[in-house]
């Protein structure tokens, strides 16, 4: 009953000052104040209409350099292999990629946002707004072996 | 230089209790308590090792009975037109849901959750742990059309 395949196509593209992916900071965390645009494609720039509202958003994007998926494999923060899904790391068997960056402003079609940790020219796939009632409700998280690494 | 277009396939299945769309609760604030099961297939369970450690996941997926994309939409909680990408709404350009769950258990490749927001059946795309230091540290949000409505 499952699908086989689904079809996504990129709805724009985001700018950021990263240029190198091994430098590119792997969490919104890392990378505060770092500047980026975010470039939604005319058809779809109707509906960034409110957008301007929100001070955070969320960026699901293609990680298009990491083509290998891995079932196990070394966080950036820790030398000890995890399962990929209880990690963060952009070599997954749906790459897809997620961040909360802060939205600075709009003009037009374009998002000055803030805090980015995206590789320039990461293909965007959707723009969702940060809803503090929805996403920042949860307390007392266990963090499992990102506890270990603290940081 | 953009990809034309992004094949994904689904890792898995979400059994939910929410068998009807329009009976479908449109967050996981307001789906307290419901319990669902996140089945990974088997080719992809061992990228499930260590997720046990996190008591909340993120959930991406497809929202695969919503076909039409809007860029404009009423949310469900307003009676006014939106830009979709200012709204959580199913009828997105690229029809990806995301849902923060509390992870209760782990059997081998199922994972019983709770606070389950998803039509039952919906295709999984990915799990991300949720971290808290990344995940859960926006202060003093603008939350935009949706402060109007509140509760």
């Amino acid at each position: 009953m499952v699908e086989e395949t689904i079809n996504f196509r990129p709805i724009g593209v985001i700018h950021s000052v990263h240029n190198e992916t091994a430098k590119t900071p792997i969490q919104p965390h890392y990378a505060l104040g770092a500047m980026g645009v975010v470039e939604v494609f005319d058809e779809f720039a109707m509906g960034l209409q409110d957008v301007e509202g929100f001070s955070h958003i969320y960026l699901l994007y293609h990680f298009h350099v990491y083509k290998e998926a891995r079932l196990l494999t070394k966080p950036f923060l820790q030398d000890i292999e995890r399962g990929v899904f209880a990690t963060r790391f952009p070599h997954r068997p749906n790459a897809i990629g997620l961040s909360v960056v802060e939205l600075v402003a709009r003009r037009g079609n374009f998002l000055d946002v803030k805090n980015v940790d995206i590789l320039d020219g990461t293909p965007l796939l959707d723009i969702k707004p940060y809803i503090d009632k929805f996403d920042g409700w949860f307390k007392n998280t266990r963090n499992g072996w990102y506890e270990e690494v603290g940081g």
